[in-house]
C-alpha cells in the first residue's frame, strides 16, 4: 500500500497502467469475461466489482481527447437481460474525467478482437452480465 | 468464475490451497504485513480484508487436529492500539470449522520467521492492525 | 486436497477451469490424444477414464447456454469401431448440467484444428476409442 | 502412452524414474502429504491411490540391495487409526521386487527431513492415513 | 535405468515417445540431418547409428495403422550413392512392428518441411547418408 | 506516467515501493553504490541525483513510528571530503513526512550488510560521495 | 558509472547501443509515447527529457550516411498544439553528428509501424508534445 | 579451451557450429552488421577480425558440395569503397576447405533477409566495409 | 558433427569441456551412477560405454600434473564383484595422455561429495559397476 | 560497436562494467582460469590476452584508492616458470590509470575464493600462465 493510491490497486495493475502510453487500451472485465485466452497481460482482482475499478483507475488514467475513448459490449441480438450497471459506469465516468463524453458499443466477437490488441485486460469477479468496459488512455500533462 | 467456489478465491491461491498438505502454513497478511520480502509464494488480494478471505478459506481448507492450528501476532509491547478485528476472526473461526479451538498468539518477530516457512502468503488490503492471521493445514478426509 | 473438490481434480486443472471464462473451450482427451501437439497448456492425468473427470468437470463448470456446448470426434468414415462410451457420456452429462443437451460430432481433422485453439487440454489415460469431448463454458451466474 | 508401460505412470515420472540411480530415494506421498513445500519435484498423480503406482513403479524400478530400501512413516504416538494398507504394500512389495525385505519406520518429522532429500515426490490422491512410503533405488543389471 | 527399457533411449526421450499421440510423427535424423534448424524440440543421441535407435524405439512405440507409417528422405536426382542401410530398416521394421508395411519416399526439401511440423527430432551420430526415417504414432490399445 | 505520479518514479519503483510493507527497507544508493553486487532487486534511475528521488519516494512512502526510520553511511575514519548534501536531505526528510526524526549513522561495512538485507536499492547518478540513503517503511493507514 | 559515458545512459542502453549494427533504428519517446505495447526491447529513462538523452547517445552512436537518419513524428492535421522542441532537436542533432542532414516527417500511425520494427525504444519522461525521435544507427570505422 | 581447437573459437560457438547439420547457413558478420537484429542465435566475438574466425571455422566446418558454399554482401551501388579483405577470403577460402569454389554475390537486402534465417550469426570486430560472409555446411563423412 | 571431433561427444559435452578451466574436475558415471541427484550439470550419454567415452574427452582436454589426476570409486567393503573394466581405463589413460600416472580410489560416499562439487557430469549406460571415472582438467598450452 | 569505445570491450562486459560500483572487483582470467566454475557472470572474450584488455578496460574504469586496487595470484611454491607478463601488466597499470600503485600477490586457493566473490570474470584466451589479474573499482567522479 502507498499514500494516495487506492487500495483496490495492485502493485503489478499500478506498473502496468503506468506503462502505457497515449493510445493504448485496457479492459476492464467481468467475471465472465475469457481475459486468460485473450491476452497475455491479465492483472486479476477477483472478488472486487467493475464500478469500483473503474473508478479507482480514472484516479491515475486520463481518457484520450484525440479519439472515442470508453466502450461496452453490444448485447447479443434478442438477449433481453437488464443492464443497470452501465448507468453507473456512465455516472463513475462523468464523475472521474472531463474528458469521457460517454460509451461507444462494439458487438461482441468485435470487442474479443480488440481485447487481443488491448495491453491489459483486468480481471474481475463482477457478477453483472455485458459489464465489460475498455478505455483508451489518454495524454498526461 | 466456478460453481460453489467463492468467488474471491483467485485460480492461483486455489491452487496454493490445493497443493498444500497436512502440516502446510498459511499466512493471511493485512495491508501492511512485508508478504513480499518473507515469501516466495505471495498471493495478492489488494483491496480485500482478512474476514471475508478468512471466511472463504475455511470453506476449503481444513485446520489440523494435531496441533494448534491458528495464531495471531502479538501486540508490540507498550502498543495501545485496540484489535477488535480479533473478536470477528473468532466468530469466523468457530463457524467455519469445528477444529478451530481458538488463537495462539506469536511475537512479532517470530511470527515472522514463521512466515518466512510458511507455504504461501497471501497479501490483502485490510487496513486494521495486528491484523494477520497464520493457519495450519489439517487432514482431509 | 480441498474440502468439497473432487480429488481427481489437480490443483493445475483446478486453476485452469478457474480461469476459462465463457465461450472457452476445453478438451478432455482420450489416451491417444496427440495432447501435446495441439495446445501448449495440457494438464496431465494419467491413468484415468475420461468419464470420470468429465463427470467430476461438470460439478464446477457450466456448459454455455448461448450456443452448442458439448461435442464428441466424429468417426474416421470406414471404420466399425463401436463406441458405447457415448452413451456414458450422454448420460454424465444430463446429469452433471441442465444446461447438456447432448453432444454435436465434429469431423477427425476439424476436431484437431479446434483443439488447437481451445484454452486447455486435459490428457488421460482412457482406453476407448474415439473418446475424446470438447465443451464450452458458460457464465457463472 | 507406450506399449509396455502401465499407463498410470506419466510421461514425467518415467523420466523421472529413469533419471534416479543407484541410492536415490523417491516418496509415494498420500493425498495430505506436504509434498509441494517438501521437494523441488513433484509429480502429481492425483485421484489414484499409493497401491496402484507403488505396483507400477515396481514393474520399473529395483530395490537397492546394499541397504534397507523400503520406508513407512510411523504413527505418531497416541494416534490410534487402524492401517491396513500397510498390508496391502507389503504383498505389493513381495510380489514386485525379490529385494524387497519389508518395511522400515521413520518417525513422522524424520520421515519429512529424508523427503526432502530424495529425487522426487510422487504426489497422489490415496485417502488412507499414514500412507506415504520411501523407496530406494538400487543397481539396474 | 530401468527395467525393461533399452538402455539407448534417454530419459527425455522416453518422456517425448510417451507424450507423442496418434497421428504424431517422430524423426530419427542422421548425423548430417539439420535436426536443430528444423525443430525446437530435439533430442540429441550423439554416437549412435540410426538402427539401433529404430529398433528400440518400435519395443515402445505402435505405427499407426489409419496411414501409411514410416518414411525415408529420396535422394537428390543424379545423385549416385549407395544406400544399404534401407534394407536394415526393412528388416527391422517388419521384425519391430506388424503395421508396418514398408517405407514411403518423401523429396529432400518436403522431408524437411514435414521435418518442422513433427513433435520431435531425434539427432544421431548415423554416418550413412540418406539414413533419416520418418514414423507416425499409432494407437495403443 | 500516470496523474499524480512523480514522473521521475519508474513503474517497476511504483510497483516496488506498493510491495513493500511495514518494516522493509528501501536504500537509495548514489551513482558509485555497488547496487548490484548487494541485492538482486535493484531498480535504475540513472542520471538523477538522490534528493530529488528521496523527495519523490517520500509522496508515496509512509516512515516507520516504531523505530529509527532513516539512515546515512558514515564517512570512513580519515576521510575529509565535506557532505553538504546531508543538509539538503535533513531538509528534505523534515519536509516530507512528519515521522521524520532526523538520520542516523551505519559505518560503511555495516550499511553494506544491511543494503543486501534491504528490500530493494535505487540505484542514482548521484555524484556526491556518501550519498546514500536507507529508509525504513511504516505503517500506512 | 564508468569514465567517459555521460551518466544519464543506463548499463543497459549502453548495452543496446553498442548491440545495433549499420541501419538498426532507435526510437527515443517522450513520456506519452506507447513505448511497452510498441516493442519488448524498452529501456526505460523515467524523469529525463528527449534533448539531453539525444545530446548523449550522438556521442557514441554515429547516424547513417546511406540513407535518411533522423525523424520526427508529424502532428496530428488539425492539431495547432506548439512544437518548439523540434527546434532544439535540430540544435542537438547538428552539434552531434556531422551526418546529420535534417528531420523527416512520418505520419503519427506510419510512426508507429516504424517503431515496432524499432531495435529498440527508449522511454523517457518527456512532457513535450511530439517530441519522439527516431534515429537511424550508421557505420563505426 | 581445449586441444587441438583453436582458442579464438568461443564454447558457444563450438557447440553451434556442431549443432549445425547439412545445409544450414551461418554468417559471420563484420563489425557494422546489424547481427542482433537479424537473427535470435549470436554469437559474439568482440575485438577480432572475419579473416582469423573464417580460417579457424572452416578446421571444424566442411563447406556443402550440393550447392554454391560461400557468399559475400555485394557493394551498394554507387559505393566506391575498395575491399581488399575480399582477397584475402579467397585465399583463406582455397587453404581452408577443398569444396570452397569461390564466393557468388548476394544483394544487401537479400543478404539480411538470409541471415534472418540463418542458424547463427558470429559478430565480430572486423573494421572492413563489406566484410560479412554467408557460408552453407555440407556433409561430415 | 565437426571435422577432427569423436561423433560421441555431444555439442553441450564439448562446450562443457571447453568452457572447464585448470583444476576442475569432470565425473563420467556408469550407468547407475546418481548423476541427476549430485549435480546440476548433467550431460547424458545414454547408451554407450565409459571406456569410448573416456577415450573421446582424453583427445581434447588433458589431465593435470599439479595434483593426482584420476580417480576411481573404491568397492564397498564386502563387496566381491570383480572390476576388469579398470584394467581397461588404465590402458585407455596411459595411451591418451602423457600426464596420465593411474587411478587412485576414493570411497563411496566421499565420491559422491567430490561428484557434487564436479564442473558437471557425463552420465553414461555403462553396464559394468564401480565403473565411474573422475578426472581433474590440466593446463592447455 | 560504438564511438570512443576500445571494440574489445564486448557490450555485455560493458554492460557489467557499468553496473559495478565502488569496491566491487572484476577478475580478468587466463585461458586456464576456471571462470565458468567459480561465478554466475562470466563473460568470454575467447581468442584475446589479457594485456589488451586490461589496457581496454583501464580506459572506463577506475581503481580504488582506498584500498589495494589491483592483485595478481602467486606462483605455487616450487613452481619455476617464469611469468614476463607481469612486467607487462605493471607497464599498462601505471600508463592506465594514475591510482594504480604496484600488484599485490594472492596465494592460489585464497585468489579463487576471492574470484568466487568477484562481480565478475573476464575468461580470457591468455596463453601465459599465472596471468590471472583481480582489479577493484574506485569511485568515478
Amino acid at each position: 500500500m502507498l499514500k494516495n493510491i487506492p487500495s483496490i490497486i495492485s502493485p503489478e495493475l499500478l506498473k502496468v497502467l503506468m506503462e502505457m502510453g497515449h493510445g493504448d487500451e485496457l479492459v476492464i472485465g467481468d467475471g465472465n469475461f475469457p481475459a486468460a485466452s485473450m491476452n497475455d497481460r491479465v492483472i486479476r482482482l477477483d472478488g472486487h466489482g467493475v464500478p469500483e475499478i473503474f473508478e479507482a483507475i480514472l484516479k491515475l488514467f486520463p481518457l484520450d481527447i484525440y479519439s472515442d475513448n470508453a466502450f461496452l459490449m453490444e448485447k447479443v441480438p434478442g438477449d433481453k437481460v437488464e443492464t443497470p450497471i452501465w448507468k453507473e459506469y456512465e455516472t463513475l465516468g462523468k464523475q472521474g474525467d472531463p474528458n469521457f463524453k460517454g460509451f461507444h458499443f462494439i458487438e461482441r466477437y468485435a470487442f474479443y478482437e480488440r481485447a487481443k490488441k488491448a495491453y491489459a485486460i483486468v480481471a474481475t469477479g463482477e457478477t453483472a452480465l455485458y459489464a465489460n468496459i475498455l478505455i483508451k488512455k489518454g495524454v498526461v500533462v
